[in-house]
């Protein structure tokens, strides 16, 4: 197969997604896909399921850290991809895409997870030739920064 | 009511597990509940929704950030329940528990998260009268570390 | 004494700088310090001590978490001070922002530590009435991002 | 070259601290050097300089940032070493090893700075083909566990 459009890309990416058992029982969508600007987030709901008070009916912080580890190895991924450039095959780049894994993440918890939707999106601050660190941020559908995340992947 | 015996503290602690919804989703379960020498644990095992990687059958890295976080939380709990000490009434100390929530956390993912059963432990590096700081580590059932953290409590 | 102005502020926390061994040692000077905005800067220049790497000549890896760690610690005493507000007596919120101290940091190297002038500056992720979280950047004269910092504040 | 003995292993390391200025401000110095055990600490006393509060006379932060990412990196170097194993040439060895750096650290600090002896110790906790994560902590000569830190390192 040959290098993908970025229709084709948001298509493998989404079928990734579909793939993973854990991101649907979140219910994780993947929402803006603009690989030029790198502007990369995902998308979730609040459900019984994801609630970690019963009293304040507010996300589980286990929850938050699985939208921002998502998020950002998607945010790494579209980054390493690019990274690689036109001289390496597109099967070899795929080979070591599905290779990349969390090495370390930081979470901050900064407000409760209160609201109906939330949106988290990723920005790269180093990308080499091995490694990508990326910063996460999740937003309610108030705009409150309700946690950010700094990780760091391995490709 | 009065201070519980080391058996009603283990009892309400069940019952907040079963009564947070996302600690059932992930099947969490309090397994050691030593209060004397602090030695705090839970324990889950593998089930469909918690892969990550559908061909490798692993968990999800969010799966183990849920598991770190939650046997922080009850670890710091424990620390900040005996650091309350006796002059403090019950009432006031479950208020001031039930308040309890994570600031920030590092995960280090060490190893691919393979296994059927999990066990997650956690000890306490320090205990103020505002912060509790733990340490978490996750173990498959060959005994590998899969995943360690540290972090922030304030209650 | 009653309320500083914003110069009496910038004094008194250049009179702190000084008063910090390890910060002249490093060479930290207060650079930005804008309480309206809270924009809350320090720079700092080469010097042969501050060396990781005799070959390369680039900063030890220490120096700058010395830098982040500081510019942090103002910008969390800014923030806690405005979040105090007019109802603590000015003595009263001194004490309190002196015990302030750091609880946990994390250093993301981003590239090598390159240059002969240095800028770091702060920003506030979360304030409360115990804790301040912020992040901090470290950029060298030719703007490059040379580290990023996420630390926790008790006051 | 061909392959240090242990003596000459720890000589080396003895060389590249003494030649790492801002190593030699601190007073850091190799303590324990136990390749086999790959017990690994290094030593330093208080002096004027490395004080960042004068009237509570305690370590600055950014000294025990310093000296944890030091040692840290001295723990990584070991075990990336014992890694390579016998296949990988001497010089081929030092080439990478010269080139290992820190990614990205977290510290806790868990109590005060205080004392005129301070110890660091570290551990490894995953070794890889690429990166190395250590986890180092700081003793006072009253045996107080002053700051620990888990770190990430790229070779």
């Amino acid at each position: 197969m040959s290098e993908p459009s970025p229709q084709e890309f948001r298509g493998l990416v989404e079928g990734i997604f579909k793939q993973i058992p854990f991101i649907q029982e979140i219910g994780l969508e993947l929402h803006d896909f603009d690989l030029e600007q790198q502007i990369l987030s995902a998308a979730f709901s609040l459900k019984p399921e994801l609630i970690g008070n019963s009293w304040t009916n507010i996300l589980h912080g286990g929850v938050i850290a699985t939208a921002l580890d998502t998020v950002g190895g998607l945010t790494a991924m579209v980054a390493a991809y690019h990274r690689m450039g036109g001289a390496i095959e597109w099967e070899e780049k795929v080979q070591r895409l599905t290779r990349l894994g969390t090495v370390d993440m930081r979470v901050d918890y900064l407000k409760p997870g209160r609201g109906q939707h939330f949106i988290c999106s990723g920005t790269v601050l180093r990308v080499g030739n091995k490694l990508v660190v990326t910063r996460m941020e999740l937003h309610n559908d108030a705009q409150d920064l309700i946690a950010t995340g700094t990780a760091t992947f391995l490709y």
